[in-house]
């Protein structure tokens, strides 16, 4: 069992062929991009056959591109790349990348068990018109990631990687915290750029937030659920599903945070707290909660 | 096993008579007190032979005196409840009563495994001068901890307490939340005013409060670390270790957050999580963090 | 926070007592009992008006004293021990005493929180004729029950108790199993004769087994749902809250197993996993499940 | 968020596709084929380039073929399956496939994350060579894998794979125990022939093989820590890391339980705890424990 190996370093080929195309990329080394901002985790529609819909996603892109969003995570959970190939996690990203308006962020989920696969799909996301990646902790083999095991995994696709990445927690599927002094090193990489945490610990949340201020590393909430807290916190944003239903609110919830209209914007994560919920339970149903309309004194 | 009649029922003979004296103790129906403000959780100090030391209890109460708390926690978890006997629990209630400012809160944990106990323990907790009871859930059996149980066991509890009762949730300790159905079930109970809760799920609490909102029900965050969003999601007040050893600096960020200074709020508050975590594993070891002074700035 | 004080140690004038005590009581350092069998987790029936029903109490025991049972646990977790006051806990033990057989062992669950609570309690349950005392651990404060906390608690308790030592991990109460170094450490106290293990995981039980393989240590299964694997792997028998509902059964597995007819004993124990789950779940429904009858062929 | 459409129902065209070439497959239906006896799961080596090291694993499949195994498992947890491409998944198991005995069965790993690309893997698995799959539980979205979850992905797996599919439960790295009730169901389909499980509660393994007596259908111990209690318990089998090791000592175990030597069976079983806890923790390091000779007494 030499999987240590596997995950731990990269086959000397391809790391070769990985710095030539870098180069060729104009590598962003030191040119850290701004993630700051509001992102819905785009879903994956299908066909009654079970195919993918890129009729139905160029759909939902035009819709969702209407709202103030700083930009698209594509192929998160809330995408189910678990259940798509790779040649489908990849042809997605290029389709909303055509279908979204060109102001915004695309930050593509591109990560895998292997730090050699990661790397790959890290490198073809960037290909078919990522901004950036997000990449999440590999947990099949929990018990085997220590800090060590994630921070060397992490390093290796970041060095490789021609677009920035983005750390993503998210233990409620992996079983695994992506543990606060990985994330504190890590931050010191050139080319990692944030975290998206979506463990709704916001004393952790503070914590990696207060740890990096010397970096440049932003925080994302990964649920609208904690959005207002995050803010609270130093958090820059969040990717949130409910955000695929209720875009108006959560970029309003955004802006009272960010003009310091506190109470505001308490009463209005409040109404989002049930919506939020059946969100993340229960998004493929659709069921769109009744949401008092915005009153135009929240709306300042 | 007929278990649940235990923690379900009490006795007959001791209701009647709890009924006689909560008429002699004006009983407090309808009044509910304010708890809203920030509680240190007093320590009990124990001489070198292991006896509870009062001289050391009544110094501590002495100098925590000077800040201005709403008032003080007494045989929480961090006052060691489970390692003293009930005469001793109630002794040191009834210390730090005559110790401690007239004008503040004495909030009493009464809090047993079963149903019967912690009526006793409570009444008991009221003769000796507690304003307020607060509740831990019970959890040896926690596997039979259901909504209805704890219901039953709180309402029961606060139908014949003489004083408010708050709930207390502490999953770290009792590897069980009480649900927030059962919390927002609770909160119409007249007698039951709010709830500590230590979990640090703040997007629970959020949910919570706006549940409660049309009750006189107040939450309090029960750690220092997520004081900030607690504050931020309409909590108001905290029970924090670290307000033993920081008592200046918790009641600063109290101030900050009423006042709506967010900016100094999360600076303070980042300045505190570190000594946070120290409080909360060691505080015993007395280890001060160096607190950067507060500065005339953020003081406000 | 001194805490660690409470549990670490014993009041020096408690623990001068307490020496003197045993002296009287011709201390039993060195001379192990022997605890190999088949034991009911005695429950605690109650009245109507729930107090303690003594003389349904005495009336189980007469039923239960016509198996072949090694002897009874009595104030186990099956007893409902946190629901009664200290004095009711020794009373039952007392009542339990009389009214059982005089050849058979009486084990009594004597654990609380503290390390002092548990050695006062362990002198009283050897005083009402317990002949050994069956402690659970301390769990309240599970994040600082280290190895080396559990080993000082046991051993003072051990160190201090007239009569031999059960050790006792029950982690779905507890959410903490006592870990197997600490295990085999206290296995060489010469007052702790044995651990009752709760968790169902044969591997640990096995290695326990093995590890105390020197010593005079013997392992009890805490659920007739692993008996049989436990036989198998070396234990001497079990405390089965089956064994209040279905005794013979029990005791006829147990006989199977010591005489090697493992294929007939593979059928008994799967036709009690049922019951078991059932007994273990809902007991005090008593909802006897039908078994089939034991056939003169298995009863050897 | 139409998840629940891509891993509970398969691609009509696919569909069809499967059905053609299973009857090409002369396909086995109601053929039940046995798979009691023991399996080492065979480790994937890396060359210092970390490719797969062909060479190697044909060499250790030489080894490994020297002892009594039934057979082999490719692409088990213990091969690192989440580290390869599925073309490396592929031609390790036709590698293994042409270099081990032709008596022996091959069990590969063919589970993922979707229904779909499980039954690809699964067609693949079978044209390659293996003579069962091993299926695991997708886990990723652990949250809504319910039983009826479950048990759609593996009758739609089963109903379209042209070999007998075994089902696959290890906990420690899905976080998912397949429940009792669900394998229970999937036991009566005629190509599901039986289940390896790794989650060590052998209650759980007794209940299983009750419930299940009236079905063709065989439960594998997923560890050489519990082999003899799953024995004792009616499994005939076991897939054990151990066994790459200690290929003797395990088949061993299985002769003197199969021969009810059952004395000397937990002699053995004793002996192999440590290492065994050594082999799942680190067999890489191959760090070969010093087992005692197997004495002419216990070799029977």
């Amino acid at each position: 069992m030499l999987g240590p190996r596997v995950w731990a370093s990269v086959r000397p080929e391809l790391s070769k062929a990985l710095s030539k195309k870098m180069r060729g990329w104009a590598s962003g080394e030191g040119r850290k991009i701004d993630i700051a901002g509001i992102y819905p985790p785009v879903t994956t529609p299908f066909t009654a056959t079970a195919e993918v819909d890129y009729g139905k996603l160029e759909e939902n892109l035009h819709k969702l591109g209407t709202f103030p969003f700083r930009g698209f995570v594509v192929q998160g959970s809330n995408g189910e790349f678990p259940f798509l190939t790779s040649s489908e996690r990849l042809q997605v990203v290029s389709c909303v990348r055509q279908a979204m308006p060109k102001d915004k962020l695309l930050l593509a989920g591109s990560g895998c068990e292997s730090t050699q696969a990661t790397v790959e799909m890290t490198l073809s996301m960037a290909q078919v018109g990522a901004d950036a990646v997000m990449v999440v902790t590999p947990c099949y083999y929990r018990g085997r990631m220590s800090s060590a095991a994630l921070i060397h995994h992490y390093t290796k696709v970041a060095d490789l990687s021609p677009i920035p990445v983005v750390l993503y927690s998210v233990p409620a599927n992996t079983g695994l915290d992506l543990p606060v002094d990985a994330v504190v090193t890590l931050s010191q990489h050139p080319n990692i750029v944030g975290i998206k945490d979506s463990g709704g610990d916001v004393t952790r949340l503070g914590l990696i937030v207060h740890k990096t201020r010397r970096q440049d590393f932003q925080v994302l909430a990964g649920s609208a659920g904690f959005l207002l807290a995050a803010y609270a916190l130093g958090a820059v944003g969040g990717v949130c599903a409910l955000a695929n239903v209720l875009g108006a609110q959560v970029c309003q919830l955004e802006r009272l945070c960010l003009t310091g209209q506190w109470e505001d914007a308490q009463k209005l994560q409040h109404r989002l707290l049930e919506p939020n919920t059946a969100s993340t339970d229960q998004l493929w149903l659709m069921v769109v909660w009744e949401i008092e309309p915005v009153t135009s004194e929240t709306q300042a």
